[in-house]
């Protein structure tokens, strides 16, 4: 029998009958049923893979506890996302001192999941953006990926010296095979943050860089369209869109473990993900490099879970308009 | 006999004999004396009206403070404000636990102000956003007033969920008939952070709404101008300015309760309530929901005693030049 | 079908599989089976009745977490706690802006909760110490109770002032016959903490009061067999021990509200209530007046998950060895 | 008139009317009344005298308002401090650049002070341990003064390598022959916090030194006992106790610039306090080194205003039952 | 010999061989070698001298550590700053009490360094702003030195009421015929931080103030350009840039003493020193007025540490491609 | 040639010549020297073996930084510790994402110093308690090693479950024969921190175990001197201690990772090292477990660095004085 005035711990808040939250879009993985979802969500909870002292494994919870803080309503868009769309299917167990087995099991885990479950999209929620590696290769088993990065890193650094860290996995990519040089574009890449080494193997590679200097005197639309653009023209089967958060200006992401001044700010970043949220191609989306132990009042995942949230949007207006990028950009 | 050295506590810091300090505009109330200020200022520190936990019942006093690192010299307008031009009636007293309680001595302390020291203008210094409702009805006893809304939220929640929260300050006022839906102009309403319900209601009731999508994409010259023109063309006696911090992005006003980002940036607001303070229609204005227990260096604070010496500076430049909204906006 | 390697969020954490943590004792109530436990828990997140501004209402959450970082198993003792032994009603909800209905709400809940669910024992989590008065009541509804207070205030104050505060609540069951005055016994009252007139309020009333130079001079444990002692001669039905965590010094309890020196050390507090889990007529027990807001790494609710497992070891010990506190302290 | 619900900003908190807060116990200087009260207080805002960056420029301002979250019963002892016992004759004005200038200044203010209000008791609040120099040498003007000083270091530095700074002012008043070496009486020096060099030339200028060491093996009350009886051997006119807060160690006294294990617990710090407070040679006591910008919720500072109410409530019982330290300790 | 695995404690960090840290643009000076390097670095770490309490004089060290954080290499000029570019000469030992002898010894250890070392370029790490009149003084020995100042403040205060101040530099360089007003120009002035006589004296001397309307209407690169244009017409020497870091919006520079609202984006001033780092005649920059004791996570340092590094790049690129402002600007 | 006011960056800080700052007993290994010194220190910045985030990688620096804070004179023995007594031989390099080759690093790193360098005495600073496993096994390949080790936890989880973790040093060392049951003793162990089957496998090891009880009702240093005699009667050649800086309370040490109350004061702490650093067959130390990141203020670093001056004070004293733990303990 229900008490009258007690309920389950931790949900003992002010509801407003007329609100929705945003946790709301997501339901619970539970094995026990048939998910109609097709939109899945998925934390690979990984950062002892940093360079630095991370605590970017906090960030799947605290991504999902944010959506508390948003509703499922867009005014200007006048669209309210549908309630329990995604199915959330937890977070990946890590290894507590084997680093390079938590990578392969992101792999299995993310294999399992567009196997058996065949998600139509897929959100991953870093953790380091080590988690991009066996991510995307979990992708390109069966796929010819384009990968679309916002990032002020290049991520190409040689294995040899630290083995796969947040500083590889597009290097690791390249050299297994998974993507092709070609089919990787990097948006954001700024001074003082990279090795001229590395810029050069991004370019003998083929990877299509923008630096903060082209966002800057380019609008973020054209940028984000010629590389949809390019990739289609590269026969890609999908995108898969890779954001580190770190691409923002400290001010904006104080929660990054890798911040720094020259950066995009949050509404540019917005306006770009939105445009790939209603690109057909786009498959895949990955969200990385927030530390919620450095963070300023969760700001930095506050800002992840709005990028869900403008992401689903644009994916759900798209499905109901038959509206895609392939008209938008060509 | 006065010590040479020894000086009231709290005043021995260093004093540049030709800096005013902008805590000098205000002059407290001495109920012996009579006052020939007519600008007032009044704290209203309630905020456990809040839906969710917030301390913006320090606000009063940490404005205040905040004024005492400003100046009174407006460089760009070549204009100082004059000192004591502002008498400051103190804080009005909230009851520890009954807080509609609390809600009505605001009302009645506002009714024996306006009635008794007939300011010409009136700053009210919340305390949350459940403030401006009797604020706002007290003005609304004798006059029409149209009122001008800065905020993330419509502010527009049923009331029998909660009770009068810092949720339903407008709907209370319109429900109240104090205020009517066609003399509300709201700026900055945010995406995933309303419902759709609440949307419709504003539609229903004539409310008028800026987005931040409208923000960004108009000035917000024309915004506010276009809001003054509809006031009038209303036939308001009078226009209250409601301010609540939160419309600002969250990388600018860390110190809100419901910090979010896809905000306005602060000069913005500025520029907005500089447009105001040169309306001869505004008689009052609000400053609510800054949480100064969150707040990092006291920051958004900060840029409300910015805000009033701004929209200071343009009334006193408004009296003296007869210049006026009305000129300028028709 | 499960997953190999994604969990739940939230549960993908290390487990060593000989280790039980201590949030294992408890068990979330059902109420679609028949629970078999026999001690309850309960939260009572209320703070808006504190006279100054208080996080208190995020206490049961937070220490509810924090016995996650113990484990069941007392190694001073042999005694390993059993898993599940607690059934977690979960939390009361408060009304936003009617704090007097939310203190009535306390009371039903609680009613409720003895009548139909009958626990044997009873653990409420504060919240502020308001909550006392509705708890205690309710069990002085059918029961003559004694009350061991730990606390450095009276909680004796007049109502007319404020209402029923978190300074009140003494005087709220005094005045309201809930119990006598001579049933109630009050440990670590500190100087410069209290008022005379309410020091003599408790002596005309017959309150026993132990200051901390009371607790200095002699054991804690000769304290509170005296307290058991006096109770049981005054023939009360039941003890119901009422811990405002303020009673220790802020050295160790950094995170309540009202913190000063001159308090009690932590492990004095534990040796009380490990007097008291084997005293068999203490048939509840409340934890007060943490503030998660303002803790250092939750260090206070720490303390209060301690205080808790204590509790049950010692009640669990009782129970296996029909040791009790009429042998102990006759 | 006055208002019925606005009060004066700043006072319109909760006010219990059986309660008095203690900041109560100070009236602020007038000079324009001739003020009764016999003790005096006074702040000595310096701290660019310190050798390590410190923010004891604060503290006179915050143990102030830390009074208000006391009160003035001691319930220990059954006492009331009376209200407006002290004049609180502000604080002395610091110059931006010239250190040397503000310590003169300390000096001039005291002598004053001291000549035209001729205070029985005075209570000076650093600052940083600096402000004993001229402090001192202001009462050293005519009297023979003997101190009794709690610190972890000697504070008999060189002058040469920094002029006086927080580590000299012992050396100063010693080298100024405003004290005797055999006049001082230092309690709780620590090991690793001072160099050998200085202890010797504490123990050459007959400094009465006990260290930590001390201090744990035997009792702090026999160890002021001493100090007192030594002092009146020695014939001094009367007592000066300086309390450098950092004799507490790190884990009580979080706010000091140099904070560090080893070091006293508050408790036994009060318990000398006490001793003294009823001692009727002492006539003054500063208290210094806390930085308010470092503590934790302003724990140094409470136990600063736990110090001064100690004292007073123990100069009170004295003055009142005309015991004096005279029969406790011959 | 060598162990296999232990390195100097401090650089036992991860290294990936084809990456440059910043910082080893810098060689620490060494009396004992002849150095190559043309571009020195010196630390001047007083800030005692500010009005307001700073911990300013912490800076340089959290600077030079800052620039760890970056790489040697600008993606956007695909340029690589030469390591070992810049000499360190160290800090300058500031005196604990006498702050005058602290800027005595600044002055002192500029000249010996411009007449023996004779540095082509030099950049002054502050401190306060207190440490520009020592250095700019340095510089006028021989030359007649132009300024460009950014800063929210004029810094033309009196000199009676505090003396030599964080407010006073450019009176004092006035004053002292070190520089003319004519040759000064102040960018980035701000509303409600000045004082009417002070802008009055700036006029009064010829300075040339932007304001930060100034800036928001014209663009930065116009306004320094013209700056420069006035220095080289009135036949100035060299140009000193004197970075105050307050210019800056206190959304971009969390850690100055004096933050506010209204100020510059980060990105602005990163502009305008890359203009300034491409001119010839700039021979000094300072960067002055950073507490990285209230910063948040060193964000402000990040900004100076990147102003540095692109003053070099623009700088190395000068010398290389014989570019310089004087084309640029005519 | 030297400047006269210039120093060093990081040096320009005040220095009274007669103050020998702690920090100078260490001289950095210099691989083209011979060092004299016996006595050698390392640090192994390795904390992702924890089983939780963990910070404790950075606590060598920190330790080595606060000894700074400290002088080398104890006044309670008279006692002036040597300058340059101890060779500090740096850190041990380890690998970004391989946790057992940072182990097996730490191990050979060791073996190095103890075969070459041939080290009276180590201290070993963690990093977390992992470390202990390759320390003590590279100890036990030529010595039959007795271990003692304050911890409130076991440390001897299964390695099934997570690999070589900071819960299993003390199961490695004994599975893999470094070490005998019989030759550790754990003291400190506390309730609600282990499992009884932990509990239970000590039992079955011979593992000699003093709980916090223990602790409480015994004399620490009753039980330091029997865990001596034991380890003497058993054989061992040396005593290795081992200081898990978490068997402190929470109010003592609030910057290990696993806090909690129930704990050791820190003056305890100090007692048993200065006896076990009189003790001779005491070779080598290790102190782990402290997370500088979420310390405060460097509290629990300023205990470590203070237990290593008590322990060398003891060494020292002990050398000369040819007093030695057998006799004491006889
Ligand atoms: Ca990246
Ligand atoms: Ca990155
Ligand atoms: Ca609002
Ligand atoms: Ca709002
Ligand atoms: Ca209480
Ligand atoms: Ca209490
Ligand atoms: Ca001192
Ligand atoms: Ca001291
Ligand atoms: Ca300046
Ligand atoms: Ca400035
Ligand atoms: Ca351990
Ligand atoms: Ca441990």
């Amino acid at each position: 029998m229900e008490f009258k005035y007690v309920t389950k711990s931790g949900t003992a808040v002010f509801q407003d009958r007329y609100v929705t939250k945003a946790d709301r879009i997501t339901v619970p993985y539970n094995e026990n049923r048939k998910h109609t979802q097709k939109i899945g969500l998925v934390g690979a909870p990984l950062s002892k893979s940093s360079i630095s002292h991370s605590g970017a494994g906090f960030a799947p919870a605290t991504i999902r506890k944010m959506l508390q803080s948003f509703t499922t309503y867009s005014i200007d868009h006048d669209r309210d996302l549908a309630s329990e769309s995604v199915v959330d299917y937890g977070d990946i167990l890590m290894h507590p001192t084997d680093i390079v087995e938590s990578q392969k099991r992101i792999r299995l885990a993310l294999d399992e999941i567009l196997h058996r479950e065949e998600p139509s999209q897929l959100i991953i929620l870093g953790g380091d953006h080590s988690v991009s590696y066996p991510a995307i290769s979990s992708f390109s088993g069966s796929n010819r990926v384009g990968v679309i990065q916002f990032d002020a890193h290049h991520d190409l650094r040689n294995l040899e010296d630290g083995g796969p860290t947040n500083g590889t996995p597009f290097r690791s990519l390249i050299e297994g095979k998974c993507i092709q040089g070609e089919n990787l574009v990097q948006i954001g890449i700024r001074d003082f943050m990279n090795s001229k080494i590395y810029t050069q193997y991004a370019q003998q590679h083929g990877v299509t860089v923008y630096t903060m200097q082209d966002v800057r005197k380019q609008s973020i639309k054209k940028i984000v369209e010629e590389a949809i653009t390019l990739l289609k023209r590269n026969k890609v089967d999908m995108i898969y869109v890779s954001v580190d958060m770190d691409v923002l200006d400290q001010s904006f992401a104080p929660g990054c473990p890798a911040i720094g001044p020259g950066g995009m700010d949050s509404h540019t970043l917005i306006e770009a993900i939105e445009i790939l949220g209603a690109c057909q191609m786009v498959k895949a989306m990955d969200i990385v490099e927030i530390d919620p132990t450095v963070d300023y009042r969760d700001m930095t995942s506050k800002i992840a879970s709005w990028l869900i949230l403008s992401y689903l949007r644009e994916r759900e207006l798209m499905v109901s308009t038959v509206n895609n990028c392939e008209n938008e950009v060509k």
